[in-house]
């Protein structure tokens, strides 16, 4: 993607043998937008991140893998801003307009020496051709066992627009954390606040519609940068028509980085979709939904191919007081489970069991209470996971 | 206990060579109080005694193991209808005096034929006597491993009040839900609105404060029953000074029988006791302490006697948004992990992993907000839930 410099590097944070850090530099300042982590914890990446984002400008965007910068005190900060004064030294560019994510272990201290003598090294080879592209998906990945990566491609008012995507995680369920990292990039000219708006609106229905675990890191980072290079004239409105397919492809770029990290998380076999509709809000529809993700004995029960549908009405009672057992309909596949608040007459149970042996599975509930719907995604929960969360360290 | 009838037998619902089916009966309507199941997807016998609490007198408590009888529809209200006409037959009280609770299976019919069939002659074979009680613990018990009782004593007046509690429930990891029920019987005379408070703040530092899986059954129920046959004169307020070691003991039974609870989770090899201080609210705290306790990385981590802290920052990081990482205070027994929004300088890990070793341990945490507290317990998570949840059915 013209425009956009990439350089990785194996600088000895915590890996052997592979590359663990990541340079990325603009030609000219790229417009650029970012959702971050809702924790209290947040690293001092976030912190810094955060805190510029508000600007709208990025002339280059750092990440280290191997090490989170995540509860590590005043010295955290210190790393961060020793790491953009290199930066800035190195490529000449503002503090503000330098972007950085860490992923790893928590309450390590990095060696930010490490990074410091990388930089200059890095910047002297750059590339930007899709293998750089690549090298920047691995360079990120932490206990990912495959790289995540999609580009796309669309117009807007005649002009051909590329959209590159790459991420990493293991659906939250890596040991130590799991940090999600989103990382989009589009030569189209949108401003930064019109690219603001369009990346929250795609995150809610892609990074935030993912679960594995239900737990939330200190470091989750989705940032997307627009360079202008493609030559449109500057979009300003994020509800432009102009922006019409460009939007079905961004969603395309991030719904199908989410669902790679869904499918990576160690141990998961299975897709899970669940589509919660009938809701009187699409908030509500999305809190059944995810109770019904986050609930082990249904993602256990899903490991075992077993319809334990019980369990989905389990999870539906639990989190939706304003439903009742007459008014909600729940499938597996399109196998309907029930009718009037019991079991549907028709219901065989063989056949469900046999759906649920695919990769890719879906549960549908209706709750009949409106017309507002949500989709979440997640993996199943089987033995592996324990495996790896448990013995990690010990 | 004097008052308080007992009779259990093999109906045969699912199990065979063990009772199955539990008839209580009072010599004198009891006092009675109860707490339910927050669930919208309710079980028939669940709405049924939900109705009639109220009234505040029980004539009867029938509960059967094997079956559920929730998502039943119209069939399942039948089946307490005709349970309830039959009681009311055999043992000449009033309908709504009659107290029913299902555990097992969710979405089956259950054959209540064989329930009406039973109680007559569970009517001609009552016991009042501790072997009684101990056959009442085990009739209701589904996939638990262990029986569950306490009985204790304390005076209230100068009279001898006896207190006796069983119930069931694996931690609700049970397959097909694992619910939690409760039964206290006292001798005590305590008013039904005394009452009734009393068992809301007991619960909601014992039943309520446990977790295995964050799931909530369509079943769980606590009820309390006072015969007034110890003697004293009935006591109104549920504040008053009289009830002081009344409710201590009271707290005794009903927190006691909530860790056998937790700790008879399949799988479970530790009981984890979490306390969360420095709270502004009580629920504040208790709030934080559920988003630790039902942390699959944290639960798996003890399995594995891991001192992972980063992952209790985690959970605190996304529940409470108020808190920061140079306020908080982590503590794994009596080690000090964090310090100044990092880890204590004095933090010797392998010290922790040895602590881990215990069958109890505890995790303590300060928001360094506030001043309230509260506690709650859990089990760690490890392969032997998964393949127990996952290999049910199929």
């Amino acid at each position: 993607m013209k425009g956009v410099k990439i350089s990785t590097i194996n600088c000895g944070i915590k890996y052997k043998n592979r590359d663990d850090l990541l340079l990325v530099a603009f030609d000219q300042p790229a417009n650029v937008a970012g959702v971050f982590t809702q924790s209290s914890m947040p690293a001092a990446p976030v912190t810094w991140c955060k805190k510029n984002i508000v600007n709208g400008k990025a002339a280059a965007l750092i990440v280290n893998a191997g090490n989170a910068n995540a509860f590590t005190g005043k010295i955290g900060e210190e790393i961060v801003n020793k790491t953009v004064d290199k930066a800035v030294e190195v490529l000449g560019c503002a503090p503000q307009q330098v972007f950085i994510s860490s992923t790893g272990v928590i309450g390590e201290i990095l060696n930010v020496d490490l990074i410091t003598a990388a930089l200059p090294k890095m910047a002297q080879n750059f590339a930007s051709d899709d293998a750089a592209f690549n090298r920047a998906a691995q360079a990120i990945m932490t206990t990912d066992t495959k790289q995540k990566m999609i580009s796309v491609s669309c117009e807007i008012a005649d002009k051909k627009i590329s959209i590159i995507g790459f991420a990493k995680g293991s659906g939250m369920i890596a040991p130590n954390m799991a940090t999600m990292l989103g990382y989009i990039f589009t030569d189209a000219n949108i401003s930064s606040d019109a690219l603001q708006k369009l990346l929250r609106e795609v995150t809610e229905d892609s990074f935030n519609a993912i679960t594995v675990d239900s737990d939330q890191s200190t470091n989750d980072t989705v940032l997307m940068f627009a360079t202008g290079a493609a030559g449109n004239v500057e979009i300003n409105d994020s509800e432009s028509i102009e922006l019409a397919s460009f939007k079905i492809a961004l969603k395309q770029v991030a719904l199908g980085l989410a669902k790679m990290i869904v499918v990576d998380g160690e141990g998961a076999q299975k897709l899970i979709e669940i589509e919660v509709g009938g809701a009187t809000t699409k908030s509500q529809a999305k809190e059944v939904a995810f109770a019904i993700a986050n609930s082990p004995l249904v993602k256990t029960a899903i490991a075992g191919c077993d319809p334990n549908w019980g369990r989905i009405v389990m999870a539906v009672g639990k989190s939706c007081r304003e439903t009742s057992p007459e008014k909600i309909v729940v499938k597996i596949g399109e196998y309907q489970l029930t009718k009037d608040g019991g079991k549907h007459p028709e219901y065989i149970e063989k056949l469900v069991h046999e759906y649920l042996k695919n990769s890719e599975v879906k549960i549908s509930v209706d709750l009949g209470i409106g017309s507002e719907a949500s989709t979440v995604w997640t993996c199943d929960l089987n033995e592996e996971y324990i495996k790896i969360n448990k013995d990690y360290r010990s």
